[in-house]
């Protein structure tokens, strides 16, 4: 990368062929408008459009894919400013955070991040220097005159980003407030609510007994039987569609799925209400939900999403002292093939149900995912997630999912971000390495120029925007 | 690819120097007979040697590659003139068939079905546009005329292909009626039986009591014990060696093999006789004949491939409606060092037998297949097989299989085709992926061209002629 | 590869962008000193600097890697000269089997034994040839004569290859005699033992009894109780500490990492001097035993090698023929996350230690080691090992593990050879590929020349020298 500006051809093959057609197909798409149906920006800031506060806060603290890796390199989380839970000592002065940040800013070279961020640094804020060990006091001096600017308020961003519609995650129990505000207000953008009910499926939790509370608060339903329970969730679930919601998200260990007769459901639900819970209960209640989820979308046209396969906070010091989404979230195995094997039975050949599928295991790609998904009507394969939204993770996804399923079983991109700056930076990722796939197959003559520019938009834009019912 | 004819140096990578030495290596092996060891074509096919019908009967019905893609986009089987097992009512004008398809023949893009079709389209019946919306019809008339022409029947089209071997794949009692016309024929060609046990093994199948009988009516042997089925078994083998076989097929869900004592799988087959099967015993049951079959392989010199790991007919409603080979087949994860010890440890020594392995599951390639192959001298690995029978697919295969196991312990290509025109489609396409993944190891100076040019040999003809005794 | 030399832009990409990168940095490379922290050189060996025998002695016989290939094509362990445990007869004429070698020297093509071979006979010895059936005798004779002469006596060729340190694996009841006498001798070389426990932890092999007795001769301590056994351990630990070690080295089949309690882990071990050892218990003292070697690295402060994955011996008869290491090891599924939930919970926030993991299984690449050391301070990443140390291999590792766990949590290069005069081949195929991969970043604009230099640094000196302690 450039000292002074980003490589405008940045991301593309060197073989001069395959980088002319890159060019050419990227330019087509560089300029559509960002639909980011699945994200994590919270939407008091676009509602409040207050000023960021500084560097530190908005780089660094809420991102574990920084702070993960300055972990792992024996930088203790204190050092970063991460807040302790006992409220124990961590540092305060952000710039000596930047410092650390920058010291290590070589570690991120070649890595998404490293490659989101220097977007960030030269086209979203205008830097003109790489950050290092040296330039580090001077650049958070301009980022932090910047973020004060007018045209860094996050509305002015929105509008600079070109985004059309911006989805994020809630509770099943959130009541939606700011999204209300935003609705409410003379603002142009459309942020919309995203249905996320696991807090209320983990009868597991020792919090679940407080969701259930809030359950109730939010409908006004008694939920002590398990079909109170559905009502409830059906009552909200409309009520995030009349706030303009068009999808659900599941977030889930194993992708299993299976119904369990009414008395069994109803007698586990009312055995978690009175405490009583075991690891299998726990884990046939989910299978259950699964089930229920893809009714209620095939029934509501909610679009219904499911991410399995994360071990949630892998490492409990860390968890114990900072709390979850600190980079501690590590893979697991996921078989879908036994596992969707009853939801898709059921609901597989119903053209009324999306069901978007994610992974974070590659092997399920060629071997299980594409074959589903490039059979069932109703089925389709989220992008490369997570630790897989790559240079090399998205290259891996189309080379391994396409074959067999063709683009058209995907859905175009999802920033997942949490990271509002990034989210220009990591379509634009996108876009480069999906018209650097195709122009790899037009140079290779497995299609044509044509078919890659309809490919190209597909993936950058028709494709999401059809899924995702936007 | 061009609209008016293949690109002739398609799937070849763009860097020149690549290139080059692909087309040097492809011309090499372009004109070598074709050699089809395992495949599904229709014997009656070649023993009638009628015309086609017409070209929705030839390239799309039959063709569960095809179906699969159209129905995972919503449209119904019905639609595409499936016949309904209920005798429902299908679309049966097939040039409204054809349109459907033209209409979505986008979709087929960079999949491996979309370059045969190409192939079959321009080169096999010389039409000269692209199918699409527009010139559907046009080209029906212009396939349909050639198909009831003299050069367009079965056999003169397999002289036109070049092909010096054509296997198929018989059932256990088949009759081999159709080949022994052949036979008996003037036709000059060769088409061989290849035996598959499949349906006299699974004895939880509904249909197996029917298979006995029609064992018993094959060999004339009453098999009311295991030992008489065993001689049963080796009648019928010892019959389609007499008939041309060189080969044996076993498709199978798991490769796990355990060999039981006479007692006990004397006493799982005769209580199966009588109805009384556990899925426990069944799957001991194939366990301990995948051992049989390597045991009179070893004897008797058929050439033994496994096929495992397809979780078949995973749709029931497709199932359930349409019958089986709809495109709903779908791969699970296949374990191969624990599951094929045992029989490795008794009969993988022995020279006499030549095992080869398939897999749906990539990860074994590297981890498990390539390991086994490259040590036990009976074991070979048959190519990349169904979904990964493609250019990523073959070329994973390559570049996951060859440091370890060699090209030598690899058995060229197999086309596994029941559609009799895709044949040399499939075969050129194999051959051009092989050529151009040597050429990379050619331009990048870890092998030699001559070296490049016996190897492509290889692939393309002496190793499958050698492994399957041919 | 050319007939008369080896190519010197050999193993990069032919894209001329790549490879004039790739030249660059590998040239800043390949005159570093050789780290080899991992290996299994015979310590005798530059303790007596005596000539090697000869060719088929020195290349072939002790070699698994080109012994399981000739092995795979039918040819007799007998015929190559492998010593039986019977005493049965064996080829003993070594130019008889050098011959064999070389008519079979075509399937070493495109493997990474072949690319060593190759740099051994033209870069270490000076043959001018490629070694073939018709030359084999001429060869042998020149490679015969070098191997008397001085320049090719052990520590003339250590010299040569420019190590500057070279490790070896050595038995926890092993005098290090050998190593011993280096020291106290006048050579200027590093040779340094590694503490390898397996056999003292292996409850159910039949030889533990007598290793145990070693164990005890070694130390003095009667190892009656669990705690006596660990006192004798790191009794040992200290001896290797002392005698230059740096590392700990364990080869176990899972990586199952569990904590006993006192009571439950001295009863195993009591029970299995009593010889009563059931498979769960050597299972559970294995998990017990890594947790141990964790804690006793977090104090004493040698690095925690594992190496999980290899189902030994696979062929029964050919160990019971032939004996260990003859190429019939075979990997299997490894599962890490789970796996060592409970010592990275223990230890992996601790950075005193250093855990580096080995795996075959490439599968958990991507899915669970690069996110696992791209978490843990403790976890860094051995390189890609045995089957997948090639170029394929080495490729796969960089592209899977680095935008995930940066190349700053992997170790750099292991040869883990037995072949002494394959140690500057392998490190030589090593510093290219990465050499060649760091190039493809460049030409790609995701990484600068300045970093790539950098990284190039890393992966060949750096990282292996901090993380080893050398």
């Amino acid at each position: 990368m450039s000292a002074y500006k980003l490589n405008p051809e940045r991301f593309f093959d060197s073989d001069r062929e395959v980088r002319k057609y890159a060019i050419e197909l990227y330019d087509s798409v560089k300029d559509l408008p960002i639909i980011s149906p699945h994200g994590h920006v919270d939407p008091v800031l676009l509602a409040e459009n207050r000023p960021f506060s500084d560097p530190t806060e908005l780089f660094l603290i809420p991102d574990h894919y920084i702070l993960r890796l300055l972990y792992s390199q024996g930088i203790p989380m204190e050092d970063l400013g991460v807040p302790r839970k006992d409220g124990g000592k961590t540092e305060i002065d952000h710039k000596k955070i930047w410092q650390i940040f920058a010291d290590h800013y070589y570690l991120f070279a070649g890595t998404p991040t490293g490659a989101w961020l220097d977007y960030e640094f030269f086209e979203v804020f205008g830097i003109s220097e790489r950050l290092n060990r040296n330039n580090a006091a001077k650049i958070y001096d301009q980022l932090q005159e910047k973020l004060i600017s007018e045209e860094f308020l996050p509305r002015a961003l929105y509008d600079r980003f070109n985004i059309e519609v911006l989805a994020t995650t809630d509770s099943a129990v959130d009541s939606l407030e700011f999204h209300q505000k935003l609705q409410k207000s003379d603002w142009n953008g459309r942020m919309i609510p995203t249905f996320r009910p696991d807090s209320v499926f983990n009868i597991a939790s020792s919090e679940w007994i407080d969701e259930i509370a809030a359950l109730h608060l939010a409908t006004g339903i008694v939920t002590d039987t398990f079909s109170s329970f559905i009502c409830a969730l059906e009552s909200r679930r409309e009520y995030f569609k009349d706030n303009g919601a068009t999808a659900t998200d599941q977030g889930i260990l194993s992708p299993y799925t299976h119904e369990l007769s009414y008395m069994e459901v109803n007698s586990i639900f009312k055995n978690a209400l009175k405490g009583n819970v075991t690891k299998e209960n726990a884990e046939a209640f989910i299978a259950h939900m699964i089930m229920e989820m893809a009714r209620m979308s095939t029934e509501d046209g909610l679009v219904m999403q499911l991410h399995p396969g994360s071990f949630r906070n892998h490492n409990d010091t860390v968890f114990r002292h900072f709390g979850a989404d600190k980079g501690a979230d590590i893979p697991v195995k996921t078989e879908y093939t036994r596992n969707l094997h009853e939801l898709l039975n059921k609901y597989g050949n119903d053209t009324r149900l999306t069901l978007i599928v994610f992974t974070l295991d590659e092997t399920a790609y060629s071997r299980e995912l594409a074959p589903l998904a490039g059979h069932y009507p109703a089925m389709k394969l989220g992008p490369s997630w997570w630790f897989h939204d790559s240079i090399q993770g998205m290259t891996r996804f189309r080379e391994q999912v396409s074959e067999t399923a063709t683009i058209y079983n995907t859905v175009g991109f999802n920033d997942d971000t949490r990271a509002f700056p990034s989210i220009p930076a990591r379509h634009d990722l996108s876009r480069r390495v999906d018209s650097n796939w195709l122009a790899g197959l037009v140079a290779r003559h497995i299609i044509g120029m044509e078919e890659a520019f309809s490919m190209s938009r597909a993936l950058a834009y028709d494709l999401v925007k059809k899924a995702y019912k936007l």
